[in-house]
């Protein structure tokens, strides 16, 4: 098998050196083995001038794959080796590990100028990643303006608007004109505004939030008009303690491509755009559906092996756990399992279809909590419709099956024993399925995380556990 | 249970009419029962001043909110009590079902006026949503532009970029100059232009893209700078033809706010913004994630019940046909289970922690396939480090439920039996967890979807297989 065909680059590399054009994509949006192989290289050789040729001209995106398939030791050289012209924002591409990785091979010098030419919100998540002491030694290399900013911002709680927020804006006072406004944005160096803007604020003199104005409404007005006759007032507004993704959902909710940040004495001290709230976004997505799928919502791909090894273990160990109560009450009927061992070759079946069909009643309930679209005032609804799922499909299959074994084994009376059975099993499950996530919610757990081991145990008790009791009574086993 | 306590609305409505502050949140981002329970009746009674007081100063996302709430009989008549107020955006924030369950109430005439009211991207979801007869109605009662415009968007894939896209934007010629652009926005009719932009695109006389200006970009220019000058002419764009979900992996990797869409020919035929892709973004988790959980990923909640059922059912029937394979191994150890009944017990502790194990490896694997960090360059490496997890699990579960079993049956054999078979189960669950979602990802399967009865069949197989196997051998069981 070779993981490169198809994606081979010319042996002349005279004639096409690569460049920006020349960053191959393998297919799945990431450099290709060849072009990586050409960046070792060059950095085993500390070849500077060739690190620049095929990295300087690549989209920081780019730049940041490049560094996920680096190896660990080539990744610290490479942003040496391209001095002041590595763009930090490199950084904000890469998985959490690769960026731990990185940072702490640099030396303090390196750190303190790649984070001055940061975005504050992107200087922030440079900072989080660092040991604390040597975040407190990059920030005191800093000039005390931006030391007290990025401070401020990484005194907010972890994950909160304030740490994801832009502090660079533009805010000016309600009686300034949109021309007047026009002709400060022609007048101010470019390095003293945001890199890229929407809006601008408009404040009272203590910083207090009165309304913005978006640049298509600026570029509209006329040029006398006053800023305070065309803004708008009622601008939704963050505060910076909140959590990042209760933000995010404002966001989806009101379709906002960028919203206020603001302190508790509502005076503005920044501003999230939509950009940082995608990566919000996509990272509670990711997380649920490891959590889901019992895997740490922490794990990346380039976590550390035996880290991976151990939090995987830590699930299994509790569903190993709940394996054995499953066992316990198999166990409870072992006489009856020796009497009838088609018991044990169906047993399975049953526990099975519980446990999948309970599974999508939690899936649905797990995202519908998510989106808020599961809650007090339709969940009795849910449940009896999830519950009439379950008889529904549980008659169904109970009927299906029964019959199947019945003919499997020649023995008429299981299909009775099975289909109720089966019936009871779906029904329980149906019932967990809802009301176990419902219930981890109410209580403030994260029911992505908690839920599953709970409903398939309910449904493996339940589906041996009626399974062997009718059978039982069916077929007088004692 | 009461589900609206703490929500509680005052009785005297002349003191507190409700108005779009009236709204009050049930905590989960919708109206409460109360507010609910009053537009109702202000439904029934037809009373449409009552209604205007109501709902008429709510947000479009708070009318999406109350629309799912409302009874299906409520929903097209809130609609028509509100006439021309009703903005049609408040149903971009509804589900698809409640969407089509209003719009197949609604008159042509009140659907044509819906439409016209509303930017092409909208008008583009709500003609979608209806029948092909009643879509021609609507499209021919309505002006030759906007047909002409609509019908090339309906023309392009569902769920493409041409769908999706905004058609009304700013083009202008590149000798234009920043000043020229900024007394051009003055004077045009506010009609005219898009509601909401961020850009103006420079084109030439075939409307061929030749780069595009953000407004700060615009606003910081000297007036006499021509858009030439200060265009990005490398922006990024994406074909009409070209899936949602691609653009949004180009707005996510890039962090865009918006691009460019172009004709087969190169022409600009619209713009995606970024709040319609947070909308693909959150549409493509939750469809992985309902999928991962054996739902349809079209099932929203508001779905028919019937609908519901049968596409669970189809998916538990086909979870049915591998249990029975794996009963059908059972079933070939019949002999074996009589004599040795333990067997039975503790059969289901293998096979369900390979089938978690295995469970957490796809969906590490699925959800990396999505975000494209898994990919040929890398594969073959997390495959063996799959495999090591897997074997040191397999190895640790072996020992830890080898000890507990020899111990609760008192047969020191069932130590090694149930070691052996567990560390293949785990190493078997490991490798069937990264390769079937693999290979159905290289064939263009979605993995999301298929790969989980595949895994669980594997590890259910060998679980069940190799214990019994290993047992028969070790005990010399005939």
């Amino acid at each position: 098998m070779s993981l490169v065909a198809g994606f081979g680059m010319p042996l002349d590399h005279e004639e096409t050196t690569p460049s920006a054009e020349g960053f191959r994509e393998d297919g799945g949006g990431g450099p290709d083995a060849d072009f990586v192989f050409e960046v070792e290289a060059a950095i085993a050789l500390g070849d500077s001038s060739r690190v620049h040729e095929l990295v300087g001209g690549l989209h920081e995106a780019d730049v940041g794959a490049l560094l996920e398939r680096l190896s660990h030791e080539a990744r610290p050289r490479l942003v040496e080796l391209m001095g002041a012209d590595f763009d930090f924002t490199a950084l904000m591409e890469v998985g959490e590990a690769t960026r731990e990785d990185i940072l702490e091979e640099l030396p303090v010098e390196t750190l303190v100028e790649g984070v001055r030419e940061l975005e504050s919100d992107d200087a922030v998540a440079i900072l989080e990643a660092l040991e604390p002491e040597e975040q407190d030694e990059v920030l005191d290399a800093l000039p005390a303006q931006e030391r007290i900013v990025l401070r401020r911002s990484l005194d907010y709680p972890e994950d909160s608007a304030g740490r994801l927020m832009q502090t660079t804006l533009i805010a000016v006072p309600p009686f300034w004109t949109a021309g007047r406004v026009l002709d400060f944005f022609r007048e101010t160096e470019g390095e003293e505004l945001p890199d890229s803007f929407f809006e601008v604020f408009v404040v009272d003199p203590g910083y207090h939030l009165l309304g913005t104005v978006f640049l298509d409404a600026l570029v509209r007005a006329r040029p006398d008009a006053r800023l305070d006759e065309i803004m708008q007032a009622d601008r939704r507004r963050v505060k910076a303690t909140e959590d990042g993704a209760e933000a995010a959902r404002l966001f989806e909710r009101y379709n906002l491509v960028s919203v206020p940040v603001v302190d508790g004495s509502e005076r503005l001290v920044g501003v999230l755009t939509i950009d940082d709230i995608v990566d919000v976004i996509q990272e509670q997505a990711s997380e649920e559906i490891k959590a889901l799928g019992g895997v740490n919502p922490e794990e990346e791909l380039t976590d550390d092996f035996w880290w991976i090894a151990r939090s995987r273990f830590a699930w299994l160990f509790i569903n190993m756990l709940t394996a054995f109560i499953t066992s316990t009450v198999l166990k409870s009927f072992q006489s009856q399992l020796e009497q009838m061992v088609a018991l044990a070759v169906l047993g399975p079946i049953i526990a099975g279809q519980g446990g999948n069909s309970a599974t999508q009643t939690m899936t649905v309930a797990v995202r519908a909590l998510a989106t808020r679209e599961l809650n007090r005032s339709n969940a009795l609804k849910i449940i009896f419709r999830e519950l009439a799922i379950g008889a529904v499909n549980g008659a169904a299959f109970g009927l299906v099956t029964g019959v199947v074994a019945a003919n499997w084994f020649q023995n008429v009376g299981l299909l009775p024993v099975m289909a109720l059975a089966m019936f009871t099993n779906l029904v329980a499950g149906a019932f967990g399925g809802i009301v176990v996530p419902l219930i981890f919610d109410r209580f403030k757990f994260d029911p992505a995380v908690s839920s599953g081991p709970f409903v398939t145990t309910i449904t493996d008790v339940v589906g041996y556990g009626a399974f062997l009791t009718i059978a039982s009574i069916w077929f007088h086993l004692g």
